[in-house]
């Protein structure tokens, strides 16, 4: 029996994990790639990008049959790091003991999976194949090579695994019935750098996530095994203070001085790379369908681009993998009921896993601020921990808890805040909060509304 | 003083009345048109094309100073027409006394308001330039003109009227921070005709806007001054029934008659025409900004294409236009203040109008049928003629309000929607919806909620 023939577009993260999974189905594939390949040349400029993964990203990794090799040199988070104006310093646990989100390495999960690949006899590689068309009809696909020739590749199917920019998807606009969105967040970002003491030791405490909540715009920082962190400026692109408005040397010094005077010791020339660098913009992508004509499909950012801001861009691609690399076993190859199968499943997710990442900014912008806000996850908290079954905390639902889908993490968040909005209605609950009743009408509430159960 | 110019790009209704407003502020114009002149040319084929014009699209003409000649060629409907499934016929007025919405043919006045254009010594039209690229820099536009020879036109600023295909919008697609979404509805459509009596007579009223709702699917007809009415039969693409699912004549035939006896008799082969034809698509775009660099402009379903079921594409384009034209003289001709004043007064209208379009497919197409939608229509509208001041229902507040924004209409509508919830809610409403007791509740919340005045 002749299996059949796969064209991967994107040899990121999310399109080398669908060659290996396609592949261990028995498929042949080629993995097409734009730049060149990173394990030879250096394309990353010693620069590390890194990412949150969680349970999602690990357990979808296993579903596959990844062994957690990843994880290996990933770091543990188990807490937000929270530097107040003052240079006061505070913690906020991610979940229960023992929960955590993992920094990792985009190059290096992203090699670690190149490697594997390398390995699978049905996948073939191609770095430096930039991708020029497709045709819908047939899968057939025409690369950009070396001195501009141009490579007709043909197979029975073919995936856009080739992200947020997803050249497949913009050749799709033009399609009978695609519906698209693209739209752009209030904030652009800069990447900073906080460099490794002499030691290679890290500079802030290493097993955090250290936020700068500053309500409008907010500093994060992520620790890389090299001891350094990779640090994101989120702000926004015009108002004030923003990008645009701050144009000024002596004006972006004043800025940061006062908004994160304790990270001026450690960040590496925050005014001048402010200065040098250009904003990147934040948006989002939603589209239907996420597959043509039974013959092509999207998957990851390419069918779903998300804003950074819940830590699952990387998550929800890896998780639709395993997605269909379960629907690939369950309807016996047969992609006729594949693709469909596949893109409602995961459709919903994705775009709650959208709508939740753009509800975060506000989270993480505001965790040191608005105290209403502070007593009510306190509440929750507290409540969550008495009775576990009858309330998982929103952040707990989509980043600890992989059987719970985003659809239904979203669904279920939205009655808990309907629940919370009565709590934190009832007078002189800022006093009383800690009070019996308090919690009586809250298993009261959350019994009736959420149903006694999930 | 030399005045500055324009290019419009699309010589429809909008663009039309978009040139005459610049052109009256003292512009020069020039007016281009991808299709041959509809005046010389018969581009219609005979078809009659007609659209809802109601009072936001006649005051907005009458501010800019167009005076109702059109008015005079436009057939009011007062009510609707509603044909149940055995053929039993009931009426449903639009408003109160004298409220009208208005049949009126597209291609008339269209070029009623070409006419007009051509008066205007500061318009040059041209007919036939198809519109291949704009430098959003420099307003400077290319067109293909005949023997496929490219015209470079140069202007200090451009909109882009042109439909909702707009190639000016879909040129600005690359650049950056432009939001853009195309969504297609569940639902298609073709059009269907029901012809003239020999003596150039209505079969049937010719007063009303006829609607045969089966819920998930509806006929609607529109009567033309030549005796003829326009039908179009919205259905879904995909599903049971759908145009997908319809194949067979047989399958077709037995899908009129079955849902649309009565129109047997008059609909002019509506079963050939189904089997001929291919449905057309319905789709939102929603976009922003509306201008780029304080140069090019998008207006009418350029920069908002909506669905058809509320009747206000025109209206809310010719609104545009009369928001345009009073900004110029608000701005004093400040281009830099217009673009930005012009693209945040009206987005919100066009994103409430969109959403409130896109609601009132279950409004029309659910008429006949639910028996609790049909009461609370009830109970609105006897207690918004009792209390007119507290409660204009939402189909008045947008199609005979031009006072009140869309965005307003549809906040006000969702109130009210919450209010009727609480009334339907109430026990045996069904028995005593006409006593006393429940027009005093509903006093006493719609006072309450809606603020006691609006």
């Amino acid at each position: 029996m002749t299996k059949k023939a796969f064209t991967v577009v994107g040899g990121g993260p999310v399109g080398s994990l669908l060659a290996i999974s396609l592949a261990r189905h028995g498929y042949k594939v080629g993995l097409y790639e734009g730049r060149p390949d990173s394990r030879q040349t250096s394309i990353y400029q010693g620069k590390s990008i890194n990412i949150a993964l969680s349970d999602r990203g690990w357990t979808s990794l296993e579903k596959i049959g990844i062994s957690a090799d990843a994880k290996r040199q990933a770091i543990p988070m188990h807490h937000r790091a929270i530097h107040g104006v003052e240079g006061d310093l505070s913690s906020l646990p991610y979940g229960k003991e023992g929960d955590a989100i993992w920094s990792v390495s985009r190059g290096g999960i992203n090699e670690q999976l190149l490697d594997i690949a390398d390995e699978e006899p049905n996948i073939k590689t191609h770095f430096e194949h930039r991708l020029v068309d497709v045709d819908f009809e047939s899968a057939t696909a025409t690369f950009k090579v070396k001195n501009d020739k141009q490579l007709l590749v043909e197979a029975d199917y073919l995936f856009g695994a080739d992200g947020a920019h997803s050249k497949v998807r913009r050749l799709a606009h033009n399609l009978p019935r695609f519906s698209y969105s693209q739209t752009y967040m209030p904030q652009c970002y800069i990447e900073l750098n906080i460099p490794a003491n002499a030691d290679g030791s890290h500079k802030l405490e290493k097993n955090a996530l250290h936020i700068w909540p500053r309500k409008d715009f907010m500093l994060i920082a992520l620790p890389n095994p090299d001891g350094t962190f990779t640090c994101t400026l989120f702000l926004d692109y015009s108002g004030d203070p923003s990008f645009e408005s701050l144009q000024e040397r002596s004006a972006v010094k004043a800025f940061f001085e006062s908004n994160f005077a304790d990270a001026m010791d450690y960040l590496e020339r925050p005014v001048d790379v402010f200065m040098e660098k250009t904003a990147a913009p934040l948006f989002l992508v939603q589209v239907f369908p996420w597959s043509f004509n039974r013959k092509v499909g999207l998957i990851g950012d390419a069918a779903h681009a998300i804003v950074p801001f819940y830590g699952q861009g990387m998550n929800c691609g890896f998780e639709d993998c395993a997605e269909l690399d379960a629907l690939i076993t369950k309807h016996d190859h047969d992609w006729e009921q594949i693709f469909p199968a596949y893109e409602n499943a995961r459709k919903p997710n994705g775009d709650a896993i959208a709508e939740l990442s753009k509800r975060n900014f506000v989270e993480m912008s505001d965790l040191s601020g608005d105290a209403e806000f502070q007593l009510r996850k306190k509440i929750e908290a507290k409540f969550s921990e008495r009775f576990p079954e009858l309330w998982t905390p929103l952040y707990s639902m989509v980043t600890f808890s992989p059987d719970i889908p985003y659809s239904e993490a979203l669904r279920v968040g939205d009655e808990q805040n309907r629940v919370m909005e009565k709590i934190m209605a009832l007078p002189g609950i800022e006093d009383d909060w800690d009070e019996q009743y308090v919690m009586n009408q809250l298993f009261d509430l959350a019994s009736e509304t959420l149903g006694g159960g999930k």
